[in-house]
């Protein structure tokens, strides 16, 4: 396959239908770097766990069992979640507790499909 | 970091937080999926510019330009977001054209926050 410049190819194909807005790279970077996040069935197990806890946080010694994973990598894995805002970190005493944030999900969405509405 | 094991590390934290309902492995799999392809700032641009079309598709030959790449590596953006489900491919002639899927995205947010509902 031959790489063929857009606006020649465009005539090429016959093609009517141009464009319309396009999310910004500074936010494309943002938006990825979320689902980049998310792009692991153990931070997908996390994150539900932490969501699901009807307590609004829960702490990291309830959640290596379940994943059947060692503290150190499920810190790891958090930390990813924590970096991408999806979920606050504070340490209390000899553990750190985790509660989901309320927005990084909702608005990468809605960036995503944003130049659609 | 030490391991502990998760039943004896919530005894010592004193955590009275049992985990709710969690999403099951292969959900979290799938879920995962949708979300790795969309790790990525150039398929997060192509998806939103799809999505943004007011043809409702787009050739891939007008996908191009935009990105800055070439259509080889974009043909290869745009298979990924494919095998998600977040984008059907129908080869028309010479160019493939490329619309949304409606409920990949949604069905996998909804999944992951399923537990808390």
């Amino acid at each position: 396959m031959t790489t063929v410049p857009a606006t020649i190819s465009a005539e090429l194909a016959g093609c009517d239908c141009p464009p319309g807005p396009v999310i910004d790279d500074v936010a494309a970077q943002d938006v990825a770097r979320v689902f980049k996040a998310l792009g692991d069935p153990t931070r997908v197990k996390l994150l539900s766990m932490i969501v699901a806890n009807s307590s609004g946080e829960m702490c990291v010694c309830d959640l290596t069992d379940p994943v059947g994973l060692s503290q150190p990598t499920v810190s790891h894995h958090l930390r990813l979640l924590a970096d991408a805002g999806l979920v606050v970190r504070e340490q209390r005493g000899r553990w750190a507790y985790y509660r989901p944030t309320t927005g990084a999900l909702s608005d990468a969405v809605g960036a995503l499909i944003a130049a659609a509405s």
